[in-house]
């Protein structure tokens, strides 16, 4: 496949919203011991039961090192696609490729330059080159020409597209010092509408609070449909969370997307009770010297927000807390049309992230605007 | 996908004849430095050139290791596919799958176990746990379900079907010692019979002389189409492969197929003159112990028998010999509605093996017998 020099928005082809049709969803498998624990063999087990939820709606392929492609095919339902692919990690939605449509129903990629969240200023682990690998890898896989930024630092899950030229983004990560610093805030926003074809970015300040992606907007903020959003909140004002999210409410209520409407703002309550990193938890993660510490007592950056819309249902993250059942609830108010899928997903979130960071949709070329 | 246990005769699944539609044809880059001169880098161009020619009427896809992902990427045509791939080296017809179809539609693979061309006893390279995945992996890319055979040696290159109920195999490979030693004749003959879903084997005494493949029969003979075969040939007496040209063509007048035709064998000549390995050639291989040694001198396995069917190509090795262009004379009458493709494949051969050799079809799932 070709690698392409000229500018999606020129080229006619646009970032549909997740809520569109999909032709199938990616997710890599994790191993690598200094991030999960017990040598990654816990979070398998939840990897591998997203992966059987997401591939019941639609073809789920499961990307694997060559290491682990025995375990993976082994522990992995008939109906999943098992596919080698060198990783640093598990996080496709942020090294993976953002794919793209046209009216003609071609397919193509964006490849962003991939640094692990922050580079040498503060990634998450080094090196990196392999996760930076995965968007061109999954391009040929789709049969997709390629955009490559070699010069723009992103990830997908600090985008979330309306599909209709709206963008919501967090300050805090884009305009992070690890990422884009080169860049003014102008010219990261002429980029994003240049790739994407949007109209409008939504700049929401800040994201969860202690999420070590520095504030990806997927864990925060989401579109239901065009018009409408659904918030990571807590009424708790002595929560650090709550000012984030109120900041976040204040400014998307005054705020009008692409064609001029006004946004519908639907709250989502956080876990009840922080969630911490216990003794055993943290004992379990290797510690290696330049990846990101797992420690006892960390509080976790746990939101149901970090959810995942694919062709007939929504699959929301589950913490063994009280508000797990009020998620469902809401979300089955947001997406009457949808099956509401609840998935334990408390060892996800020990590696740092939840089910939308470790999914990355390909849309359907046969979506039409 | 799923590994099966059941029987593909029995299940209504045969290989196609390789002449039969395609969907794609599978190659693996090459790049291990103590098979292929030169770091791999003059076999690269050529494979190169095979790929280019064959995306030019099919999908071709090309397997690589993530070490030399960009640069195959780099040097292959954007219409290729290119795919990331463990490999132990790049003979993807005899470690990969070889693809079955039924009347409705469905593909399946056969995952013979794969031992290097004769394991412990004469193999070529150790350890070969790499290539013997490759045919699980190419069935999941082409969402295949499985037949694995945990208990049987072959390689692709040993076989080849008329799709009408007839195969064709050398004795000599196929009665190796380093393969199926605890399995008698028939025993071996009823497995082809079950997993290939043919009534008659059809036993060729031996192979081209000087094949490290214990004489494969793509080397050495194939079907133009039902009834009809193509025999490699030389004139020449005194020429070590006289003996064995004409003991296989001696046996062939004399056979009739599954269908009970007798079969048309035509004459394909050697090259003119034998092909050897230079100086320069053998002194560009790294000279690894457990890796057969490439010597000054040696004679090359060299064989216009050894050229790959498509839709609506054949493409055949050249020399730079004489033959070379009587080979694609004699090609373009016996395959009067595909065009001929002539590509120089020293470099191929200089690895032990041909185009042949490095391609693998996936039968289109549109066909019927």
């Amino acid at each position: 496949m070709k690698r392409l020099n000229s500018i999606p928005k020129q080229d006619g082809f646009r970032m549909p919203g997740e809520f569109e049709k999909h032709s199938g969803t990616y997710i890599i498998w994790p191993e690598r011991p200094d991030n999960w624990r017990l040598g990654g063999k816990p979070a398998q087990k939840t990897f591998a039961e997203v992966a059987s939820v997401i591939g019941k709606y639609e073809p789920c392929t499961v990307i694997v090192s060559n290491y682990q492609y025995k375990n993976a095919r082994g522990m992995l339902p008939p109906y999943v696609k098992v596919v080698e692919m060198s990783n640093d990690d598990s996080w496709v939605r942020d090294c993976g490729a953002t794919f793209l449509v046209n009216d003609q129903g071609t397919l193509r990629g964006v490849d962003w330059t991939f640094n692990a969240w922050g580079g040498l200023v503060d990634g998450l682990y080094f090196p990196w080159d392999k996760d930076d690998m995965i968007a061109e890898k999954m391009c040929e896989l789709e049969y997709a020409d390629r955009y490559r930024l070699d010069d723009f630092i992103l990830e997908g899950g600090s985008i979330h597209t309306d599909g209709d030229g709206t963008l919501m983004v967090t300050a805090e990560c884009l305009l992070s010092e690890g990422r884009n610093s080169h860049l003014t805030k102008e010219q990261i926003e002429q980029t994003l509408k240049d790739y994407l074809n949007v109209e409008k970015v939504l700049w929401i300040p800040r994201g969860i609070y202690n999420d070590e992606t520095n504030g990806h907007v997927d864990n925060m903020c989401n579109f239901v449909k065009p018009g409408e959003v659904v918030l990571a909140w807590t009424d708790d004002e002595n929560d650090p969370q709550y000012e984030r999210s109120k900041e976040a409410y204040d400014y998307l209520v005054n705020e009008t997307d692409a064609k001029g409407r006004k946004l519908v703002v639907h709250k989502l309550l956080i876990p009840k009770t922080p969630i911490l990193i216990t003794k055993e938890e943290s004992e379990g993660v290797d510690a290696v010297d330049g990846t990101l510490p797992r420690q006892e007592g960390d509080r976790m950056a746990a939101s149901y927000v970090n959810y995942y819309t694919g062709n007939g249902f929504v699959a929301v993250p589950a913490f063994g807390d009280p508000h797990d059942e009020l998620a469902v609830k809401k979300l089955q108010e947001l997406y009457p049309d949808r099956t509401i899928e609840s998935i334990p997903a408390r060892e996800i979130l020990l590696g740092g992230g939840n089910i939308h960071c470790i999914t990355q949709q390909v849309p359907s070329r046969t979506i039409r605007k």
